[in-house]
């Protein structure tokens, strides 16, 4: 599309058009552009947004039946994330994953190959689609102990044990800016004839600056959720999905949005998801400028700050380019002249030890082929990382993560999250220099202020734990664990000792923490190997999380065979 | 609550905070409090909204396990409404309705009771739920032809043929604001100790003044969804969910609103819940004066219009008061004095005919207690009408309803709805007289450019229809049509003659229109009685939607006989 078209954001200027003509409402909304608010005190940020939230009314178009202005917007949005078809989400990310999934496992009993460590509203969806689900073990950072996704291999071994899967879907990255290339992935799923689904709930600005790394559509996904809201300037809420290719019934996936989706949808959230869209579409790469050069100033400020480490990609052991560049080993020239290589006195019985042909005849002795693939030697568990996620961490293991994250709110800098050991500061197209210049004023008064305090135990032991979860085999796969919406009811549950719960049913979600993943769902048949992964976790100190038994002595179990497949 | 508490709303009060203290956001959303759009042309209205459109950070509170301004502002909300709990939904009243039936049928094949007349979010929601649904016919408006709620004894039938019904679910008012009284449908539900659910979507107002119609919580329901957004003054997309008794699992509907809900709800959606609380809870029935008055001015001036009739609740044939005051109907005086009836000159045989004791014992003749119970006469479709919805049609026939409505948008006046008869203009707290004075200048104006033109047909040949549609048993329920998310696929589908349908099972929705609403859902068993039914209509000139043949000679069935459940 040209920069005309781009520059276009039909439904806002419909919006604007709609408050500029003023027609009187005799229809929805009840607070008629705001008057309901004339006069009384307080309607406060309201009255200028509710001039603009409309309803479907002649000219406005239909969210769930777009022939007009939405359908020019998400044709807009489509070309701008290199997208097929876009659709715009008013239900948030959370909408798109679960219609992503009530389309690739239409239903019941139908099985999904996903990573264990996925957003709630993907296990939502498993409940609603009643998805049989085949967990994939993620790959753990072994320095920050953060887990990513799964290496491509454990998905290919999924997809070899259950060809009947109906689609692979993967978080891509994490929420920590964590990730690596989707496209083995990608190739590998259709190869078996499969869609893959990406949550790119984190990654919406991926793929629109070099600085950036590829979008999960680039590397050949085929149904895509981005948070526009998130890593882009939508408002909260405003999300869309994006598809390619014929892997993906589109018929079905509208109809599972209009049924997951309020069909009353916010016109200033469409509109908003549009003005995003413009800002990126009009102004190209540059739109992230001033953003990467707020990270920038933020990544020399810590650099002179030992105490806070920061996260990010170890160097590969070898960078990928090629061992050898390609050119002959040998240039061609005869080894040996043709001289005698001995002077004729005898060495044993006189005859000449070479005949005085070449010693080799002239063809490289390498064939020019790089003698690495370019592949990485060492496989590490992510191998990019988004420059506007700068996780920090105390290196010095004094200030744990929450406790760092109360310090910087206390100075008015509050960050995305953080966990045990790790502050995630979140930095969009919208950051600017003054931002970080801020932020290292704080990260240099906590340093100062926590150096003249007694140290204290920041609570980092999970190396321990890391190493017990990382001795599993990442090419483990479960067994398919059933999903449905039906509660789990007290009398058919009981709660037995750990050591003696092979081969039963787990009933309730376990969580050891770190990594704080889901190591069972209920429904998964407790193997040997899990058992014994949980126990040593579990005596490696770890907390368990969702699960009654915090210490994971006990455990809760179906009181019957329930649900066990192989 | 006191006055001072109702006058508070504490999500809106903590974005002002938030606006006010000025931390810096190394957070979600992206647009940064909107400094995204800094310098850049057009970010419009979104300037002023992004600097309240915060997420779940420290202080803010989180919608799905509410602790602070949530909990609070819902408190209030519960407060204002009357209910025990309230649940602000950001996902609509689409959310609420799937939460509902989500959770009062919790697992696959349950039964609920409910009428044919749905929104589209209650088969949704059934689809999601795996719902066997017992379908009640709606009672139908005979002057209008509308269709509003089922007799409370259709519901009752119901109950009596499936006891283990989950739940029953009712649209009360309808679009048009036509309703009644659901005090005696809730005895007959608590009574069978099912919960009664009701999609109040278009009554958040209503028990709110003296001149609205009792809400659904006042009339006894358990769980019952408000578009906050349609009547009152949300932003589009807000809703209420408020629940009372303990007939619902209220962890398990916390749980299933998690589920169909964004997990980054929008905070200006909540505020503007909480904004729209306190207009009403802080002014009383006074919030509605202006826009009552409006509707008044309206409604004089329409009876100066002719041309115009208003669908209105028939007056009833008795208006309810005792036919008899109670006073004895006899004063108690002997009925006779005494004196022989007869001469005594033989009649037969000479004896006279009565002995002269009193004829009456002097008891009155009646004990007193009304003669009629006072329930109307006549069973009405419907009691009441929202007097905010004002439905009118062209009495002398010339003008159908789309028509009307597309004259008004020309007027600059944009009505809620139409149909092929009518026309929906909605008022509401924020309208004001002139909305009203407008509004008659245009229908006065449409009145003589259509007298001045030549008369052209209206379309309006529904009272044969109405009639064919009315020949039926309102008492009438559907066997449980099995609700799923499986698709209907080509080849488990064949094209037959309607005359042989009895017996299949329907696989496509049948929609006669007038009056548009569902006969058949596809899963449904075509009866003899449905076929007639539906045969009558076809020749009684009937259209029919959402179905294949729109004259409906053929009708698609599943080809082998599926789920047919008695």
């Amino acid at each position: 599309m040209n920069k005309l078209q781009r520059c276009r954001a039909p439904v806002y200027e419909m919006l604007e058009q709609y408050r500029i003509v003023g027609n009187i409402s005799y229809h929805v909304p009840g607070h008629k552009n705001g008057a309901a608010y004339d006069g009384v005190e307080g309607a406060g940020f309201l009255d200028e947004v509710m001039k603009y939230d409309v309803t479907e009314i002649t000219g406005t178009d239909d969210l769930h039946h777009p022939e007009g202005v939405i359908k020019e917007a998400q044709e807009l949005a489509a070309d701008c994330f290199g997208a097929e078809e876009s659709f715009f989400l008013v239900g948030g990310s959370t909408a798109g994953n679960l219609a992503l999934i009530l389309t690739a496992c239409p239903e019941p009993g139908m099985i999904l190959i996903l990573q264990r460590n996925v957003h709630k509203s993907v296990i939502h969806g498993l409940m609603l689609a009643g998805v049989r689900a085949v967990f994939v073990e993620p790959l753990i950072d072994p320095l920050s102990g953060l887990a990513v996704a799964p290496a491509a291999e454990a998905v290919e071994a999924a997809l070899a044990a259950y060809p009947e899967a109906a689609a692979v879907f993967v978080t891509m990255p994490n929420y920590y800016g964590m990730g690596s290339d989707l496209a083995p992935l990608a190739r590998i799923c259709h190869d078996s004839g499969v869609p893959l689904l990406v949550d790119e709930a984190h990654g919406a600005h991926y793929g629109q600056h070099p600085a950036l790394p590829a979008g999960a559509l680039a590397c050949g996904a085929d149904g895509v959720v981005q948070s526009t809201h998130k890593m882009l300037t939508a408002m909260t809420m405003g999300a869309m999905l994006h598809v390619q290719g014929q892997r993906l019934d589109r018929a079905l996936l509208s109809q599972r949005l209009a049924m997951v989706q309020s069909s009353s949808p916010s016109y200033p959230m469409m509109a908003s998801l549009d003005l995003a869209r413009r800002l990126l579409h009009s102004r190209g790469s540059e739109a992230f400028t001033a953003g990467l050069a707020a990270v920038d100033v933020l990544r020399r400020g810590l650099a002179e700050l030992p105490r806070y480490g920061l996260v990010q990609p170890a160097e590969p052991l070898h960078d990928g380019t090629p061992l050898h560049d390609g050119t002959p080993l040998h240039d061609g020239t005869p080894l040996h002249d043709g001289t005698p290589l001995h002077d004729g006195t005898p060495l044993h019985d006189g005859t000449p030890l070479h005949d005085g042909t070449p010693l080799h005849d002239g063809t490289p002795l390498h064939d020019g082929t790089p003698l690495h693939d370019g592949t990485p030697l060492h496989k590490a568990a992510y191998e990019t990382q988004d420059p506007f996620k700068v996780v920090i961490y105390d290196a010095t293991g004094v200030l744990g993560g929450f406790e760092l994250q109360r310090r910087l709110e206390a100075k008015g800098c509050v960050p995305e999250m953080s966990d045990d050991r790790h502050v995630v500061l979140l930095f969009s197209l919208g950051s600017k220099a003054e931002d970080a210049a801020r932020l290292l004023q704080a990260l240099r008064e906590i340093d100062s202020e926590v150096t003249s305090e007694s140290p204290h135990t920041a609570g980092i032991s999970e190396s321990q734990n890391i190493s017990t979860w990382n001795n599993l085999n990442v090419l483990q796969i479960s067994a398919p664990v059933p999903f449905s919406l039906k509660p789990v009811s007290a009398n058919e549950v009981e709660s037995i000792n750990l050591e003696h719960s092979v081969g039963r049913v787990a009933a309730e979600m376990v969580i050891p923490y770190p990594p704080g993943i889901p190591l069972l769902y209920p429904g998964e048949v407790i193997t040997d190997q899990i058992q014994q992964r949980l126990t040593g976790l579990a005596y490696g100190g770890a907390k368990f999380q969702a699960c009654a038994d915090p210490v994971l002595q006990r455990i809760k179990v179906y009181n019957i065979q329930k649900g066990g497949e192989v």
